[in-house]
Protein backbone atom coordinates (compact mmCIF):
# COMPACT_ATOMS: atom_id res chain seq x y z
CA UNK A 1 0.00 0.00 0.00
CA UNK A 2 1.12 2.89 -1.12
CA UNK A 3 -0.56 6.08 -0.06
CA UNK A 4 -0.93 9.15 -1.89
CA UNK A 5 -2.12 13.18 -1.97
CA UNK A 6 -3.27 13.99 -5.22
CA UNK A 7 -5.05 16.69 -6.93
CA UNK A 8 -7.40 16.23 -9.99
CA UNK A 9 -9.44 18.80 -11.48
CA UNK A 10 -8.69 20.93 -8.86
CA UNK A 11 -9.56 18.88 -6.35
CA UNK A 12 -7.14 17.44 -3.85
CA UNK A 13 -7.74 13.66 -2.81
CA UNK A 14 -5.92 11.36 -0.55
CA UNK A 15 -5.62 7.71 -2.22
CA UNK A 16 -3.13 4.76 -3.22
CA UNK A 17 -1.48 4.26 -5.85
CA UNK A 18 -1.95 0.96 -8.03
CA UNK A 19 0.58 -1.70 -8.33
CA UNK A 20 2.74 -1.00 -11.40
CA UNK A 21 2.10 2.56 -10.39
CA UNK A 22 0.73 3.71 -13.87
CA UNK A 23 -2.75 4.42 -12.00
CA UNK A 24 -4.43 5.84 -9.05
CA UNK A 25 -7.41 5.70 -6.86
CA UNK A 26 -9.03 7.75 -4.48
CA UNK A 27 -8.96 5.89 -0.96
CA UNK A 28 -12.67 7.07 -0.51
CA UNK A 29 -13.17 5.03 -3.69
CA UNK A 30 -11.71 2.14 -2.11
CA UNK A 31 -13.20 1.97 1.50
CA UNK A 32 -16.81 2.82 -0.04
CA UNK A 33 -17.53 5.94 2.40
CA UNK A 34 -16.44 8.90 3.74
CA UNK A 35 -13.31 9.63 5.22
CA UNK A 36 -11.25 12.35 6.85
CA UNK A 37 -10.47 14.59 3.91
CA UNK A 38 -6.43 15.08 4.37
CA UNK A 39 -3.47 12.62 5.11
CA UNK A 40 -3.08 13.84 8.50
CA UNK A 41 -6.70 12.86 9.93
CA UNK A 42 -6.87 10.25 7.76
CA UNK A 43 -3.36 8.73 9.56
CA UNK A 44 -5.34 9.65 12.93
CA UNK A 45 -8.53 8.03 11.67
CA UNK A 46 -7.10 4.70 9.99
CA UNK A 47 -5.84 1.17 12.43
CA UNK A 48 -5.18 -2.46 11.66
CA UNK A 49 -9.69 -2.70 10.65
CA UNK A 50 -9.15 0.15 8.05
CA UNK A 51 -5.92 -1.59 6.27
CA UNK A 52 -7.70 -5.00 6.51
CA UNK A 53 -10.38 -3.08 4.87
CA UNK A 54 -8.44 -1.71 2.10
CA UNK A 55 -6.28 -4.56 1.60
CA UNK A 56 -9.28 -6.66 0.86
CA UNK A 57 -11.33 -4.48 -1.63
CA UNK A 58 -8.50 -4.16 -3.65
CA UNK A 59 -7.94 -7.67 -3.86
CA UNK A 60 -11.80 -7.75 -4.77
CA UNK A 61 -10.65 -6.06 -7.83
CA UNK A 62 -13.79 -6.60 -10.09
CA UNK A 63 -15.52 -3.75 -8.30
CA UNK A 64 -12.38 -0.80 -8.57
CA UNK A 65 -11.43 -1.27 -11.99
CA UNK A 66 -13.56 1.84 -13.42
CA UNK A 67 -12.20 3.50 -10.38
CA UNK A 68 -9.01 3.96 -11.31
CA UNK A 69 -7.54 7.36 -12.93
CA UNK A 70 -4.22 7.14 -14.65
CA UNK A 71 -1.56 8.92 -12.80
CA UNK A 72 -1.30 11.22 -15.96
CA UNK A 73 -4.41 12.75 -15.08
CA UNK A 74 -3.50 14.06 -11.43
CA UNK A 75 -0.98 15.85 -9.68
CA UNK A 76 0.83 13.94 -7.51
CA UNK A 77 1.54 16.31 -4.53
CA UNK A 78 3.73 15.33 -1.22
CA UNK A 79 1.82 12.79 0.70
CA UNK A 80 1.75 15.41 3.43
CA UNK A 81 1.60 18.95 2.11
CA UNK A 82 0.32 20.85 4.70
CA UNK A 83 2.48 19.37 7.89
CA UNK A 84 0.59 20.08 11.46
CA UNK A 85 3.95 21.66 12.62
CA UNK A 86 8.05 21.22 11.71
CA UNK A 87 9.35 18.62 10.38
CA UNK A 88 12.01 16.83 12.90
CA UNK A 89 15.45 16.09 11.43
CA UNK A 90 18.48 14.22 12.65
CA UNK A 91 21.73 15.42 11.70
CA UNK A 92 24.81 13.68 11.00
CA UNK A 93 22.72 10.17 11.48
CA UNK A 94 25.11 8.17 8.93
CA UNK A 95 29.31 7.76 9.94
CA UNK A 96 30.32 8.49 6.72
CA UNK A 97 28.27 11.66 6.00
CA UNK A 98 29.83 13.01 9.35
CA UNK A 99 33.17 11.73 8.11
CA UNK A 100 32.79 13.91 5.15
CA UNK A 101 31.71 17.42 7.01
CA UNK A 102 34.65 16.81 9.46
CA UNK A 103 36.46 20.26 7.54
CA UNK A 104 34.16 22.41 6.09
CA UNK A 105 31.64 22.42 8.58
CA UNK A 106 33.32 20.89 11.79
CA UNK A 107 31.12 17.88 12.02
CA UNK A 108 31.87 15.19 13.98
CA UNK A 109 29.86 11.78 14.97
CA UNK A 110 27.51 12.31 17.39
CA UNK A 111 27.07 10.61 20.62
CA UNK A 112 23.22 11.40 21.20
CA UNK A 113 21.20 12.26 17.96
CA UNK A 114 21.18 16.23 16.55
CA UNK A 115 17.83 16.80 16.33
CA UNK A 116 16.98 20.24 14.67
CA UNK A 117 13.60 21.21 13.01
CA UNK A 118 12.47 22.16 9.16
CA UNK A 119 9.72 24.63 8.82
CA UNK A 120 7.46 24.25 5.80
CA UNK A 121 4.31 25.34 5.65
CA UNK A 122 4.01 23.72 2.48
CA UNK A 123 5.80 20.63 1.82
CA UNK A 124 6.71 20.35 -2.45
CA UNK A 125 5.98 17.11 -3.42
CA UNK A 126 7.45 14.66 -6.68
CA UNK A 127 6.16 17.62 -9.78
CA UNK A 128 6.91 21.07 -7.93
CA UNK A 129 10.10 22.98 -8.47
CA UNK A 130 12.54 24.24 -6.18
CA UNK A 131 13.54 28.05 -5.40
CA UNK A 132 16.77 28.80 -5.70
CA UNK A 133 15.99 32.05 -3.86
CA UNK A 134 18.97 34.24 -5.28
CA UNK A 135 20.10 37.08 -3.06
CA UNK A 136 19.37 34.73 -0.07
CA UNK A 137 21.77 32.15 -0.21
CA UNK A 138 24.37 30.94 -2.85
CA UNK A 139 25.15 27.27 -1.23
CA UNK A 140 22.03 25.25 -2.16
CA UNK A 141 22.58 21.03 -1.15
CA UNK A 142 20.50 18.27 -1.44
CA UNK A 143 20.25 15.02 1.21
CA UNK A 144 18.37 12.21 0.72
CA UNK A 145 16.32 10.70 3.83
CA UNK A 146 14.11 8.28 4.61
CA UNK A 147 10.93 10.31 6.35
CA UNK A 148 9.34 8.08 9.26
CA UNK A 149 5.80 9.35 9.14
CA UNK A 150 4.22 9.04 12.64
CA UNK A 151 1.00 7.10 12.86
CA UNK A 152 -0.60 7.15 16.69
CA UNK A 153 -0.19 9.68 19.39
CA UNK A 154 2.73 8.23 22.30
CA UNK A 155 5.02 9.87 24.22
CA UNK A 156 7.55 7.87 26.50
CA UNK A 157 7.94 4.69 23.92
CA UNK A 158 10.00 1.99 24.17
CA UNK A 159 12.01 1.20 21.70
CA UNK A 160 9.88 -2.36 21.34
CA UNK A 161 7.40 -0.59 21.10
CA UNK A 162 7.98 1.91 17.76
CA UNK A 163 6.41 0.26 15.17
CA UNK A 164 3.09 0.50 16.76
CA UNK A 165 3.21 4.43 16.56
CA UNK A 166 4.77 4.58 12.90
CA UNK A 167 2.10 4.80 9.84
CA UNK A 168 5.00 4.24 7.16
CA UNK A 169 7.58 5.66 5.55
CA UNK A 170 8.56 8.35 2.62
CA UNK A 171 11.40 9.88 0.86
CA UNK A 172 11.93 13.52 1.59
CA UNK A 173 15.16 15.58 0.52
CA UNK A 174 15.86 17.92 2.98
CA UNK A 175 17.62 20.96 0.77
CA UNK A 176 19.56 22.44 2.49
CA UNK A 177 21.10 26.71 2.42
CA UNK A 178 24.56 25.61 3.74
CA UNK A 179 25.64 29.30 4.17
CA UNK A 180 22.46 30.53 6.10
CA UNK A 181 23.10 26.96 7.88
CA UNK A 182 26.41 27.41 9.41
CA UNK A 183 26.11 31.75 9.79
CA UNK A 184 23.23 30.96 12.15
CA UNK A 185 25.17 28.52 14.16
CA UNK A 186 21.24 26.89 14.94
CA UNK A 187 20.37 25.24 11.67
CA UNK A 188 16.35 26.27 11.17
CA UNK A 189 17.04 29.10 9.12
CA UNK A 190 19.01 27.24 6.52
CA UNK A 191 16.81 24.37 6.28
CA UNK A 192 13.84 26.21 6.19
CA UNK A 193 13.86 28.43 3.02
CA UNK A 194 9.92 28.19 1.18
CA UNK A 195 9.94 24.77 -0.49
CA UNK A 196 13.40 23.64 0.56
CA UNK A 197 11.59 20.49 1.68
CA UNK A 198 10.63 17.93 -0.14
CA UNK A 199 8.82 14.65 0.02
CA UNK A 200 7.17 11.75 -1.89
CA UNK A 201 5.89 10.17 -4.17
CA UNK A 202 4.31 8.15 -1.27
CA UNK A 203 4.29 6.82 2.16
CA UNK A 204 5.00 3.41 2.15
CA UNK A 205 2.61 1.56 4.86
CA UNK A 206 4.27 -0.21 7.64
CA UNK A 207 3.18 -3.49 6.86
CA UNK A 208 5.31 -3.75 3.44
CA UNK A 209 8.59 -3.10 5.51
CA UNK A 210 8.78 -4.03 9.23
CA UNK A 211 11.74 -2.98 11.38
CA UNK A 212 14.58 -3.45 10.68
CA UNK A 213 14.62 -1.14 8.26
CA UNK A 214 17.19 -2.02 5.42
CA UNK A 215 16.26 -0.61 2.48
CA UNK A 216 18.82 1.09 -0.19
CA UNK A 217 18.49 4.80 -0.59
CA UNK A 218 20.37 7.50 -3.16
CA UNK A 219 20.73 10.50 -4.92
CA UNK A 220 21.36 11.46 -7.96
CA UNK A 221 22.26 15.28 -9.83
CA UNK A 222 21.79 15.53 -13.08
CA UNK A 223 21.67 12.08 -13.47
CA UNK A 224 25.09 11.43 -11.49
CA UNK A 225 24.91 9.41 -8.47
CA UNK A 226 26.23 11.00 -5.94
CA UNK A 227 24.77 9.37 -2.64
CA UNK A 228 24.11 5.41 -2.31
CA UNK A 229 23.84 3.64 1.23
CA UNK A 230 20.99 1.80 2.95
CA UNK A 231 19.01 2.77 5.82
CA UNK A 232 20.63 0.26 8.17
CA UNK A 233 23.68 2.15 8.32
CA UNK A 234 21.85 4.85 10.85
CA UNK A 235 23.90 5.61 13.61
CA UNK A 236 21.25 6.00 15.79
CA UNK A 237 17.94 3.69 14.36
CA UNK A 238 14.38 4.15 14.08
CA UNK A 239 13.16 1.83 17.59
CA UNK A 240 15.78 4.44 19.31
CA UNK A 241 14.83 7.67 17.55
CA UNK A 242 11.26 7.56 18.32
CA UNK A 243 12.02 6.31 21.78
CA UNK A 244 14.25 8.78 22.75
CA UNK A 245 12.80 11.70 20.77
CA UNK A 246 9.50 10.78 22.64
CA UNK A 247 10.69 10.98 26.04
CA UNK A 248 8.92 13.76 27.80
CA UNK A 249 7.77 14.88 23.89
CA UNK A 250 4.41 13.94 22.61
CA UNK A 251 4.46 12.57 19.29
CA UNK A 252 1.33 13.31 16.77
CA UNK A 253 0.17 11.39 14.13
CA UNK A 254 1.45 12.78 11.00
CA UNK A 255 4.30 13.86 12.49
CA UNK A 256 7.16 13.34 9.84
CA UNK A 257 10.53 12.46 11.28
CA UNK A 258 13.25 12.60 8.58
CA UNK A 259 16.33 9.93 9.76
CA UNK A 260 19.72 11.76 8.28
CA UNK A 261 21.38 11.62 5.21
CA UNK A 262 24.53 9.18 3.70
CA UNK A 263 27.60 10.50 2.76
CA UNK A 264 27.45 12.15 -0.55
CA UNK A 265 25.84 15.66 -0.15
CA UNK A 266 27.64 19.00 -2.16
CA UNK A 267 29.16 20.27 0.77
CA UNK A 268 31.11 17.03 1.29
CA UNK A 269 32.95 17.10 -1.83
CA UNK A 270 36.26 18.87 -2.11
CA UNK A 271 35.69 21.26 -4.01
CA UNK A 272 31.96 21.64 -3.07
CA UNK A 273 29.41 20.23 -5.69
CA UNK A 274 26.49 22.72 -4.47
CA UNK A 275 23.14 22.63 -6.92
CA UNK A 276 22.29 25.48 -8.87
CA UNK A 277 19.44 26.50 -11.09
CA UNK A 278 18.07 24.39 -13.60
CA UNK A 279 19.58 21.38 -11.89
CA UNK A 280 17.98 18.49 -11.08
CA UNK A 281 18.30 16.21 -8.16
CA UNK A 282 16.42 12.07 -7.83
CA UNK A 283 16.30 10.53 -4.40
CA UNK A 284 15.37 7.28 -4.28
CA UNK A 285 14.53 4.49 -1.96
CA UNK A 286 13.73 0.80 -2.48
CA UNK A 287 10.29 -0.04 -2.12
CA UNK A 288 9.32 3.86 -1.92
CA UNK A 289 9.87 5.09 -5.44
CA UNK A 290 11.68 8.40 -6.55
CA UNK A 291 11.15 12.30 -5.51
CA UNK A 292 12.64 14.44 -8.45
CA UNK A 293 12.52 18.04 -8.46
CA UNK A 294 14.23 20.68 -10.52
CA UNK A 295 15.87 23.96 -9.02
CA UNK A 296 14.02 26.56 -10.87
CA UNK B 1 -7.49 45.63 22.99
CA UNK B 2 -6.66 42.72 24.21
CA UNK B 3 -6.91 39.66 22.62
CA UNK B 4 -7.95 36.50 24.36
CA UNK B 5 -8.70 32.76 23.92
CA UNK B 6 -10.29 31.40 27.07
CA UNK B 7 -12.92 28.46 27.50
CA UNK B 8 -16.67 28.68 28.97
CA UNK B 9 -18.63 26.21 30.41
CA UNK B 10 -16.27 23.76 28.03
CA UNK B 11 -16.49 25.85 24.75
CA UNK B 12 -13.29 27.83 23.70
CA UNK B 13 -13.97 31.00 22.20
CA UNK B 14 -11.88 33.82 21.57
CA UNK B 15 -12.53 37.55 23.09
CA UNK B 16 -11.47 40.54 24.91
CA UNK B 17 -10.45 41.49 28.20
CA UNK B 18 -12.57 44.46 29.69
CA UNK B 19 -10.37 47.56 30.40
CA UNK B 20 -9.66 46.00 34.63
CA UNK B 21 -9.10 42.69 33.27
CA UNK B 22 -11.95 41.68 35.59
CA UNK B 23 -14.37 40.63 32.75
CA UNK B 24 -14.16 39.12 29.67
CA UNK B 25 -16.54 39.44 26.25
CA UNK B 26 -16.64 37.20 23.22
CA UNK B 27 -15.24 38.30 20.10
CA UNK B 28 -18.67 37.68 18.03
CA UNK B 29 -20.49 39.32 20.70
CA UNK B 30 -18.21 42.96 20.30
CA UNK B 31 -19.19 42.39 16.36
CA UNK B 32 -22.26 40.71 16.66
CA UNK B 33 -21.82 38.69 13.95
CA UNK B 34 -19.82 35.39 13.04
CA UNK B 35 -16.60 35.36 12.99
CA UNK B 36 -13.79 32.70 12.58
CA UNK B 37 -13.78 30.21 15.93
CA UNK B 38 -10.20 30.25 16.69
CA UNK B 39 -7.25 32.80 16.81
CA UNK B 40 -5.13 31.85 14.04
CA UNK B 41 -8.09 32.17 11.97
CA UNK B 42 -9.34 35.23 13.25
CA UNK B 43 -5.82 36.85 12.82
CA UNK B 44 -5.99 36.03 9.14
CA UNK B 45 -9.57 37.38 8.95
CA UNK B 46 -9.08 40.82 10.63
CA UNK B 47 -8.30 43.78 9.02
CA UNK B 48 -7.93 47.62 10.12
CA UNK B 49 -11.99 47.84 9.47
CA UNK B 50 -12.24 45.06 11.84
CA UNK B 51 -10.21 46.39 14.53
CA UNK B 52 -12.25 50.02 13.84
CA UNK B 53 -15.44 47.69 13.96
CA UNK B 54 -14.06 46.58 17.61
CA UNK B 55 -13.34 49.61 19.15
CA UNK B 56 -16.72 51.71 17.73
CA UNK B 57 -18.30 48.93 19.39
CA UNK B 58 -16.61 48.49 22.58
CA UNK B 59 -17.28 52.50 23.05
CA UNK B 60 -20.93 52.13 22.57
CA UNK B 61 -20.67 50.42 25.66
CA UNK B 62 -24.30 50.46 26.83
CA UNK B 63 -25.39 47.81 24.25
CA UNK B 64 -22.76 45.46 25.35
CA UNK B 65 -22.62 46.06 29.66
CA UNK B 66 -24.80 42.42 29.64
CA UNK B 67 -22.74 40.09 27.19
CA UNK B 68 -19.88 40.90 29.42
CA UNK B 69 -18.96 37.21 31.59
CA UNK B 70 -16.56 37.63 34.83
CA UNK B 71 -12.93 36.45 34.55
CA UNK B 72 -13.78 33.75 37.10
CA UNK B 73 -16.44 32.25 35.54
CA UNK B 74 -13.92 31.24 32.27
CA UNK B 75 -10.51 29.66 31.84
CA UNK B 76 -8.00 31.55 30.56
CA UNK B 77 -5.65 30.00 27.97
CA UNK B 78 -2.49 30.50 25.76
CA UNK B 79 -4.01 33.05 22.98
CA UNK B 80 -2.81 30.68 20.58
CA UNK B 81 -3.77 27.15 22.24
CA UNK B 82 -2.60 25.13 18.97
CA UNK B 83 0.47 27.36 16.98
CA UNK B 84 0.07 26.02 12.91
CA UNK B 85 3.52 25.09 13.93
CA UNK B 86 7.10 25.41 15.62
CA UNK B 87 7.36 28.90 17.66
CA UNK B 88 10.50 30.48 16.29
CA UNK B 89 12.51 31.81 19.39
CA UNK B 90 15.75 33.89 19.22
CA UNK B 91 18.53 32.84 21.72
CA UNK B 92 21.14 34.54 23.04
CA UNK B 93 19.35 38.20 22.23
CA UNK B 94 19.98 40.25 25.05
CA UNK B 95 23.90 41.26 25.51
CA UNK B 96 23.52 40.35 29.55
CA UNK B 97 21.82 37.02 28.91
CA UNK B 98 24.92 35.92 26.14
CA UNK B 99 27.38 37.02 28.73
CA UNK B 100 25.77 35.32 31.42
CA UNK B 101 26.14 32.07 30.05
CA UNK B 102 29.60 32.43 28.73
CA UNK B 103 31.06 30.06 30.81
CA UNK B 104 28.15 27.60 31.63
CA UNK B 105 26.72 27.35 27.77
CA UNK B 106 29.78 28.67 25.83
CA UNK B 107 27.47 31.44 24.68
CA UNK B 108 28.83 34.39 22.95
CA UNK B 109 27.61 37.70 21.87
CA UNK B 110 26.03 36.58 18.45
CA UNK B 111 27.20 38.22 15.19
CA UNK B 112 23.60 37.79 13.57
CA UNK B 113 20.39 36.29 15.02
CA UNK B 114 20.68 32.52 16.61
CA UNK B 115 16.73 31.53 15.42
CA UNK B 116 16.00 28.20 16.85
CA UNK B 117 12.23 26.38 16.70
CA UNK B 118 10.14 25.19 19.89
CA UNK B 119 7.90 22.50 19.00
CA UNK B 120 4.70 22.77 20.85
CA UNK B 121 1.29 20.61 19.98
CA UNK B 122 -0.16 22.94 22.94
CA UNK B 123 0.87 25.90 24.51
CA UNK B 124 -0.41 26.05 28.27
CA UNK B 125 -1.70 29.31 29.29
CA UNK B 126 -1.57 31.15 32.72
CA UNK B 127 -3.70 28.51 34.54
CA UNK B 128 -1.75 25.48 33.52
CA UNK B 129 0.60 24.10 35.10
CA UNK B 130 4.27 23.28 34.03
CA UNK B 131 5.41 19.63 33.85
CA UNK B 132 8.54 18.90 35.51
CA UNK B 133 9.82 15.71 33.57
CA UNK B 134 11.32 13.53 36.34
CA UNK B 135 13.66 10.89 34.60
CA UNK B 136 13.84 12.99 31.49
CA UNK B 137 15.38 16.69 32.61
CA UNK B 138 16.60 17.41 36.05
CA UNK B 139 17.87 21.07 34.97
CA UNK B 140 14.63 22.90 34.15
CA UNK B 141 15.01 26.95 33.53
CA UNK B 142 12.36 29.71 32.90
CA UNK B 143 13.04 32.66 30.28
CA UNK B 144 10.74 35.78 29.72
CA UNK B 145 10.43 37.16 26.45
CA UNK B 146 8.23 39.30 24.25
CA UNK B 147 6.71 37.08 21.77
CA UNK B 148 5.86 38.86 18.39
CA UNK B 149 2.60 37.68 16.95
CA UNK B 150 2.38 37.42 12.89
CA UNK B 151 -0.74 39.51 11.32
CA UNK B 152 -0.57 39.15 7.50
CA UNK B 153 1.51 36.54 5.09
CA UNK B 154 4.72 38.14 3.86
CA UNK B 155 8.18 36.80 2.82
CA UNK B 156 11.09 39.45 1.83
CA UNK B 157 9.55 42.36 3.99
CA UNK B 158 11.73 45.34 4.44
CA UNK B 159 12.37 46.41 8.14
CA UNK B 160 10.71 49.65 7.32
CA UNK B 161 7.53 47.58 6.50
CA UNK B 162 7.28 45.10 9.77
CA UNK B 163 4.55 46.39 11.44
CA UNK B 164 2.20 45.95 8.89
CA UNK B 165 3.05 42.72 9.06
CA UNK B 166 2.35 42.06 12.93
CA UNK B 167 -1.26 41.63 14.56
CA UNK B 168 0.47 42.32 18.11
CA UNK B 169 2.60 40.90 20.90
CA UNK B 170 2.14 38.71 24.01
CA UNK B 171 4.04 36.88 27.10
CA UNK B 172 6.16 34.00 26.27
CA UNK B 173 7.95 31.93 28.67
CA UNK B 174 10.51 29.15 27.30
CA UNK B 175 10.81 26.31 29.31
CA UNK B 176 14.38 25.00 28.84
CA UNK B 177 15.72 21.81 29.74
CA UNK B 178 19.09 22.67 29.72
CA UNK B 179 20.67 19.37 30.35
CA UNK B 180 19.16 18.40 27.30
CA UNK B 181 19.72 21.21 24.97
CA UNK B 182 23.59 21.12 25.92
CA UNK B 183 23.48 17.31 25.32
CA UNK B 184 21.65 17.55 21.75
CA UNK B 185 24.05 20.37 20.74
CA UNK B 186 20.68 21.72 18.40
CA UNK B 187 18.23 23.28 20.72
CA UNK B 188 14.70 21.43 19.64
CA UNK B 189 14.81 19.10 21.95
CA UNK B 190 15.33 20.52 25.21
CA UNK B 191 13.17 23.03 24.34
CA UNK B 192 10.10 21.13 23.29
CA UNK B 193 8.82 19.03 26.40
CA UNK B 194 5.37 19.03 26.48
CA UNK B 195 4.17 21.73 28.48
CA UNK B 196 7.21 23.83 27.75
CA UNK B 197 5.79 26.58 25.79
CA UNK B 198 3.76 29.16 28.21
CA UNK B 199 2.05 32.03 26.39
CA UNK B 200 -0.75 34.46 28.15
CA UNK B 201 -2.50 35.96 29.35
CA UNK B 202 -3.36 38.05 26.07
CA UNK B 203 -2.23 40.00 23.11
CA UNK B 204 -1.89 43.30 23.21
CA UNK B 205 -2.84 44.82 19.42
CA UNK B 206 0.03 46.35 17.65
CA UNK B 207 -1.83 49.34 17.89
CA UNK B 208 -1.61 49.96 21.62
CA UNK B 209 2.57 49.40 21.19
CA UNK B 210 3.59 51.37 18.18
CA UNK B 211 7.31 50.58 17.14
CA UNK B 212 9.66 51.15 18.65
CA UNK B 213 8.57 48.83 21.31
CA UNK B 214 10.26 49.96 24.79
CA UNK B 215 8.65 47.77 27.17
CA UNK B 216 9.81 46.95 30.80
CA UNK B 217 9.52 42.36 31.54
CA UNK B 218 10.54 41.07 34.16
CA UNK B 219 10.46 37.37 35.79
CA UNK B 220 10.11 36.14 39.46
CA UNK B 221 10.50 32.78 40.70
CA UNK B 222 8.06 32.18 44.23
CA UNK B 223 8.22 36.05 44.14
CA UNK B 224 12.60 36.76 43.68
CA UNK B 225 12.90 38.88 41.09
CA UNK B 226 15.46 36.63 38.85
CA UNK B 227 15.11 39.09 34.84
CA UNK B 228 14.09 42.80 35.06
CA UNK B 229 15.10 44.52 31.82
CA UNK B 230 13.67 46.37 28.62
CA UNK B 231 12.81 45.25 24.89
CA UNK B 232 14.78 48.30 23.92
CA UNK B 233 18.01 46.17 25.01
CA UNK B 234 17.28 43.48 22.29
CA UNK B 235 20.50 43.03 20.43
CA UNK B 236 18.52 42.47 17.36
CA UNK B 237 15.07 44.26 17.25
CA UNK B 238 11.61 43.45 15.74
CA UNK B 239 12.16 45.12 12.69
CA UNK B 240 15.65 43.65 12.20
CA UNK B 241 14.27 39.50 13.25
CA UNK B 242 11.16 40.04 11.01
CA UNK B 243 13.11 41.15 8.41
CA UNK B 244 15.75 38.43 8.35
CA UNK B 245 13.71 36.21 9.21
CA UNK B 246 11.60 36.60 6.41
CA UNK B 247 14.36 36.50 3.38
CA UNK B 248 13.05 33.42 1.92
CA UNK B 249 10.69 32.34 4.01
CA UNK B 250 7.34 33.12 4.05
CA UNK B 251 5.38 34.14 7.37
CA UNK B 252 2.23 33.06 8.04
CA UNK B 253 -0.43 35.18 10.63
CA UNK B 254 -0.25 33.36 13.54
CA UNK B 255 3.17 32.83 13.46
CA UNK B 256 4.82 33.46 16.90
CA UNK B 257 7.79 34.69 17.10
CA UNK B 258 9.88 35.02 20.74
CA UNK B 259 12.32 37.51 20.72
CA UNK B 260 15.08 36.49 22.95
CA UNK B 261 15.27 37.07 27.23
CA UNK B 262 17.60 39.01 29.11
CA UNK B 263 20.19 38.17 32.12
CA UNK B 264 19.20 36.14 35.19
CA UNK B 265 18.15 32.99 33.90
CA UNK B 266 18.82 30.62 36.48
CA UNK B 267 21.84 28.79 34.80
CA UNK B 268 23.39 32.00 34.70
CA UNK B 269 23.76 32.11 38.46
CA UNK B 270 26.75 30.77 40.30
CA UNK B 271 25.89 28.21 41.56
CA UNK B 272 22.56 27.73 38.94
CA UNK B 273 19.05 28.40 40.14
CA UNK B 274 16.83 25.71 38.43
CA UNK B 275 13.30 25.28 38.79
CA UNK B 276 12.07 22.43 40.86
CA UNK B 277 8.56 21.27 41.33
CA UNK B 278 6.08 23.73 43.68
CA UNK B 279 8.23 26.21 42.34
CA UNK B 280 5.85 29.37 40.68
CA UNK B 281 7.39 31.57 37.84
CA UNK B 282 5.95 34.52 37.21
CA UNK B 283 6.60 36.45 34.10
CA UNK B 284 5.27 39.86 33.31
CA UNK B 285 5.81 42.30 30.77
CA UNK B 286 3.93 46.54 30.70
CA UNK B 287 0.90 46.84 28.61
CA UNK B 288 0.07 42.93 28.09
CA UNK B 289 0.25 41.47 31.48
CA UNK B 290 1.40 38.67 34.02
CA UNK B 291 1.89 34.86 32.87
CA UNK B 292 1.80 32.72 36.18
CA UNK B 293 2.65 29.02 36.15
CA UNK B 294 3.60 26.62 38.73
CA UNK B 295 5.63 23.57 38.28
CA UNK B 296 3.79 19.94 39.07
Amino acid sequence: MHFITYVREGIEEIGLFSEDRNKVIALRDVLGKDIPANMIDFISYCNENIIGEIKGNLENKNNKEELFVDVKDVKICAPIPYPRRNVICLGLNYKDHADELKDSMAAKIPEVPVYFGKMASYIIGPEDEVNSHPGVTEAIDYEVELAVIIGKEGSNISPEDVEEYIFGYSILNDFSARDLQQKHTQWIKGKSLDTFTAMGPCILHKSLAPLPIELNLSCKVNGELRQNSNTRNLIFDIPYIISDLSKGMTLKPGDIIATGTPAGVGMGFQPPKLIKSGDVVTCSIEKIGELTNRLK
